[in-house]
């Protein structure tokens, strides 16, 4: 602490009633990404946290890209010590199936200690304690004890390019950094934090199955020609062994990296209620590929999982057609080595092969992402776990995640520095989901414990 | 032709042009009866229909049941003479998919030969002739060479009770005939009339299957649950063998009544050009149960279609989520001597048996309709086939259909009397789906076929 200035955890306690009124302002904003009729929000989101950067005292600036423009902000007041990036997104999913919401998606709204509302935690709310951390060392201090720059987008979750075409391009000018923090992840429970140093990639394909050139009567044609919601169904069922859990496409497997020993020690000794977990969503079994525990399946094993299917009469009562067409969205969850293209072009292979007869079988690659595995020796993400420790009272263990943040994986590769992957979301916050929701308490914290952090890592040099 | 009167073909010639304009006031009611939304619709559509059967100079009324009304018709002033009772149905079934028309789906519009309209075949198009046949036979005879009656229900498309429980209690009085005329199928061919003496039944399913409590992330879940898309997909991959074409539910052939010897002799003869039947269709290839000719297919033998499926993210780009649920509609089509609600238990029983670990399944019976086979010996059926080849100029073939009238099932029961299924529409009519057309000589043509069977129906008393 600066001699004589004022506590900034005293300034916290103050000011962060405010915070959360100032993110509120954000998430009321429905920066869906996915859907281009909210193309005019993503911008009008963007400038509001142009706007959040500036106010709290850093040169802020729009980089436009063939999509949605790119946030850029930095304060390189700390001559000699090291550099923070902080990655975030300000794109949000769409709010489907927005009947399942208990108060409108884009309406922030209070429950006990809940915020309830799309983004809430993923990542709008995250990644505001990034930028509240600063802002209130920055009032409480006049200075920060470290470089920071912020570079957040707002195509993170359609799989834009356009970070990575400049995360390619500045890296080496005005990217350099020494270290790289990311919040869009979750803590392994209530009051146990987590340093994250595996996700997984992504293969995101479509499926079209084309039948008849119109829908037809089930009855004058039922009998006669392939129907593409039957068709559809057969791809599918031959995607994965329903007993095994298997993946069945062809060459799926090749290149995955088995999960190493100190890995599968480390996750069983986790402290993970699988009764609890099956209680929380509702099933009574868990199901996935045999041989390995759940969390083993959900970090560190490729998957496929339908994420939509369409096609037909989708109303109330019947009506008896065959349609002319049905389509599903089918993503794949990669781990290293799996390469997204790789991966595609092999399931769009299997996919034709496998198609029945008398249908026609499209198969788009919407968007990829690549797995990644971080390097977590060394000062820099130490110093991480020492602020996660002070915050949270318990030290973070090391886990992988199920989920893709696409940039990571070209932030270590490209910049060659830690990233740390520090979450302050639960594992309930519902994210891509109805009522998704960051805890209020978490948010707070979250913002203390990225001030520690920014001490911490000003200490190694 | 009585003396003295104007002849009715040339009044016809004068009053046609007239009568398809009455048709489309009847088509522009969008009489949807599978979604409650149209309620009002169908019943305005009912009394359209009691004021058109007043009109034409017969005492009319509606019959309340359970749903939507049921329209009865008569004259009866032909003492001696046989009674004929035609059935039909004024509603229609949803214009889904709307963005497919070509032309606004309740809109009648006129392309060439080509009447477009929801409903302008199936059923308002075809059963008008009834109407207007009677009708210019009273204008220009002043009385009518038969006894008529007139059946016309709003729930045909969904299978309402309320038709067959007023045939059941009221056959032995008020709808005493003897012969039941029924317009809702097509001929064989244009050029080529058809008396249909086969209708398939209907068991019309409904599936659900859930999985976790909320829609989930499918990084952070994927691999720890079974996901209700590929779940669905399993079992509907299950219900039909993809090379055999072959049901799949144990017990669904047991009671199939095989094809006769003269039945594959008869349909083998028939002018059906497959070629052409493809390319209508714009498939490359037809497709079902190995062993049977297309014709032997969609007449005689029963089928498995998915009509609709539907679950998780459906709109533009990618949303990564595993879906809470998925369901879908699946209809069988089944012939002599299937039973439908012992083919819907053998489904049920057989979902459940093969349904993946880890998701629930619900199977719901949304309707039911017994095949038929109708006996057309004797003078009355020879009467119709008298008529329809004076009006074509071709001998009727005797063929079998691949669609469901249930009532048709309960007249042959109930009444005992010969059923004529005389349809006036095209192979090609659309039925069920987008653009369905109704050719403006064809309802002119049928409106002749029904005044010529009115006599000759007349002449076997």
């Amino acid at each position: 602490m600066t001699e004589g200035s004022q506590d900034v955890f005293t300034y916290l306690d103050e000011k962060e009633a405010g915070y959360l009124e100032e993110l509120k302002g954000y998430l009321r904003i429905p920066s869906v990404s996915t859907d281009p009729e909210y193309k005019a929000e993503v911008l009008r989101c963007s400038e509001f946290l142009l706007g959040k950067l500036e106010a709290a005292g850093l040169a802020a600036e729009a980089i436009e890209t063939d999509g949605n423009p790119l946030i850029y902000a930095e304060w390189t007041k700390a001559e000699g010590k090291p550099t923070v990036l902080f990655y975030g997104h300000y794109d949000v999913q769409p709010a489907d199936p927005v009947e399942e919401w208990s108060s409108p998606p884009f309406e922030p709204t209070e429950e006990g200690d809940l915020l309830v509302c799309r983004g809430a935690t993923d990542d709008k709310g995250q990644s505001f304690t990034h930028l509240k951390a600063v802002e209130a060392l920055l009032e409480t201090r006049g200075e920060l004890p470290v470089n920071v720059k912020f570079l957040v987008e707002g195509e993170e979750e359609i799989g834009g390019h356009g970070i990575e075409n400049f995360v390619i391009e500045d890296a080496g000018e005005r990217l350099a950094c020494d270290a790289v923090v990311v919040s869009d992840t979750s803590m392994f429970a209530p009051g146990q934090p987590a340093l994250l140093y595996g996700l997984k990639g992504l293969a995101y394909m479509e499926l079209k199955v084309t039948g008849p050139n119109r829908d037809l009567h089930s009855g004058t044609f039922g009998g006669a020609v392939a129907n593409p919601g039957n068709a559809l169904s057969q791809i599918i069922a031959r995607l994965q062994d329903p007993k095994t859990g298997k993946i069945l496409v062809p060459g799926f497997y090749d290149d995955v990296r088995p999960l190493e020993s100190w890995e599968r020690e480390e996750f069983a000794k986790l402290p993970f209620d699988e009764k609890a977990y099956r209680a929380d969503l509702g099933v009574s079994e868990l199901f996935g590929e045999e041989g390995y525990s759940t969390l083993e399946r959900a970090w560190g094993r490729p998957t496929c999982d339908v994420n939509g299917i369409y096609g037909g009469y989708q109303g109330e009562g019947a009506k008896t057609v065959i349609p002319a067409w049905a389509g599903a969205k089918v993503s794949m969850r990669l781990v290293p080595d799996q390469d997204p293209g790789k991966i595609a072009r092999l399931f769009s292979d299997y996919v034709q092969e496998i198609a029945p007869a008398g249908v026609e079988v499209e198969v788009s690659d919407l968007h990829g992402a690549e797995p990644v595995l971080i390097d977590i020796q060394g000062p820099i993400a130490d110093a991480a776990m020492v602020a996660q420790e002070q915050t949270w009272g318990a030290r973070p263990v090391r886990v992988r995640e199920g989920g893709s943040i696409p940039i990571v994986a070209t932030f270590a590769k490209v910049l060659n520095v830690p990233i740390l992957l520090i979450g302050h979301g639960l594992p309930d916050d519902r994210l891509h989901a109805p009522n998704e929701k960051f805890n209020i308490s978490q948010f707070y914290k979250g913002i203390r414990t990225i001030v520690r952090l920014l001490d911490e890592v000003g200490e190694t040099a």
